[in-house]
């Protein structure tokens, strides 16, 4: 019993780090977003990564095209805030995350936005990437 | 090298299996939604899933409630068809799918609604469950 104990708290641990690490990453990313860096912001997708909004993107290439379509100066781009993001490790090297999102900026770009969102994670090679963006 | 081809193919025959499995439950579980049978089409759910729509319902009785609500006669049901589901193993015992819905009902019931989803799915005691709906 106490060995299972140990198992199972080793497990808890284990789990819990995945998290942090993923809000780590989440948190890096919105950094990216809010100093204007597009690039910076799409090193969390991986290359085969899925986005699903009202049309569907495929690869981070497309993906990267659409942000930059429709975020095409810092002003429209914002200040990008996530809330209530919830993280749940689904398998040791698969997770997924949800949260609400809220763009605060003028409206001459726009005005403010915001909607929920939920990702599917991949840790690849001990890096967790986004491999599913669903955003509305 | 020979055992690495043979590995390798154990992997994708085993992760192919792995699609048809969530395939066939998620063609149950339209299945169970045109016979009008709301308990059966919850039976694909997690006890602790999550759905994410315009709102956050949390565990499958507050789900099925939600359902329940939104649906509350046959008419309303109307008639679902999935198209363009993709369905993507990311670890022995966690998925994703996305696809499109499609209901089809006569205007006095709502009349035609659809739109995108995506799902989370996890392997428990052998079957895949859904644990995460994000339908919008």
């Amino acid at each position: 019993m106490k060995t299972l104990a140990l198992l199972f708290s080793a497990a808890v641990l284990a789990f819990g780090s995945q998290e942090d690490d993923i809000r780590r990453v989440l948190e890096a990313q919105s950094a990216a977003w809010n100093r204007g860096d597009i690039p910076g912001f799409m090193e969390t997708y991986a290359p085969d990564t899925v986005f699903l909004g009202s049309e569907v993107s495929r690869g981070s290439a497309q993906v990267k095209e659409r942000y930059l379509r429709k975020y095409p100066t810092r002003a429209h781009m914002g200040a990008l805030t996530f809330s209530e993001l919830e993280i749940h490790v689904v398998a040791p090297e698969a997770a997924y995350a949800i949260g609400h999102w809220q763009l605060d900026r003028g409206a001459d770009a726009g005005g403010p936005a915001g909607g929920w969102f939920s990702l599917v994670l991949q840790k690849r090679q001990g890096r967790w990437l986004i491999v599913l963006d669903h955003t509305h």
